[in-house]
């Protein structure tokens, strides 16, 4: 097991923790958005891709030989950026949510890039081809959150305006 | 004052907020870096065009006829998820830092990006074209970070597997 390896499973269960705490969040928001379905439609599918993306992780650690029996305390220690992003979600508002869903998806992407690099690095060609087509998942939802975000803001400001009660869900 | 302007009065105030967190990051991120140059030759060019985007946001809240006085509160509860990006950072971990440093600039791209929308909605122009440009600057952050990251990973892997203490920093 060479230091390259090691860094590769270590970075392996960061993106496990990190998957777990998307999970989280997509189940939060997903539960809580009331008047823009097609944000939420988006949300509930992304959430079905991230339970996969889990169990695919959990495959590819196993294929590695890596302990996943350290995982909790490794998932401690990597959250620390993620409940921050979860803190900002933690009111019922539309726009701070789908602002914190933008930028983890964006943390995700570049996580996974890094992933790329470092699998092809070791010569662990199906790592890189799992974390690239994981990339491809994510990179979908960020486009497909951007495409969203105008027509959001828009709707969100309309509803404020009049005042209503469910603008903010 | 609209509902609508009051709440672009409040979002120009979290982009603010979120710019002085910027401005602690990239120092902090710019004093660490050691055998990183191109890294940290970007991070400082970044530093300067944040100070300069502070100063520009200031000036578009006075112009607006919006209070300053009560952006110290505001700062406080708008950097929740920011404190967690920045702990993320505490370490001296250059790949951590770089990633931090990308889902960060993502997060400014969207919320200058609902900006943009609003402003154009409410129809301050003057406001639309300022987010518009402080936009690219962060497009072209989070461009030049995600060119560099695969370039940073070999060389923090080459130098780790040397056994390097240098690797990290």
């Amino acid at each position: 097991m060479t230091t390259i390896d090691d860094t590769i499973n270590q970075w392996l269960r960061d993106a496990h923790a990190m998957e777990e705490q998307a999970e989280q969040m997509l189940e939060s928001q997903s539960s809580r958005i009331e008047n823009y379905p097609e944000l939420a439609a988006r949300i509930k599918r992304h959430l079905e891709e991230t339970q996969s993306q889990l169990e695919r992780l959990e495959r590819c650690l196993e294929r590695r030989g890596a302990a996943t029996s350290a995982m909790k305390d490794l998932t401690a220690k990597a959250s620390a950026m993620m409940q921050g992003l979860s803190s900002m979600m933690a009111g019922d508002e539309v726009m701070k949510g789908a602002l914190a869903s933008y930028a983890f998806e964006q943390f995700e992407i570049a996580s996974y890039r890094i992933l790329i690099t470092a699998a092809e690095t070791a010569g662990d060609i199906e790592t890189a081809r799992l974390c690239e087509e994981i990339c491809r998942e994510e990179e979908a939802m960020a486009a497909d959150l951007a495409d969203m975000i105008p027509e959001l803001t828009r709707s969100y400001l309309t509803r404020e305006n009049a005042d209503l009660d469910e603008a903010k869900r």
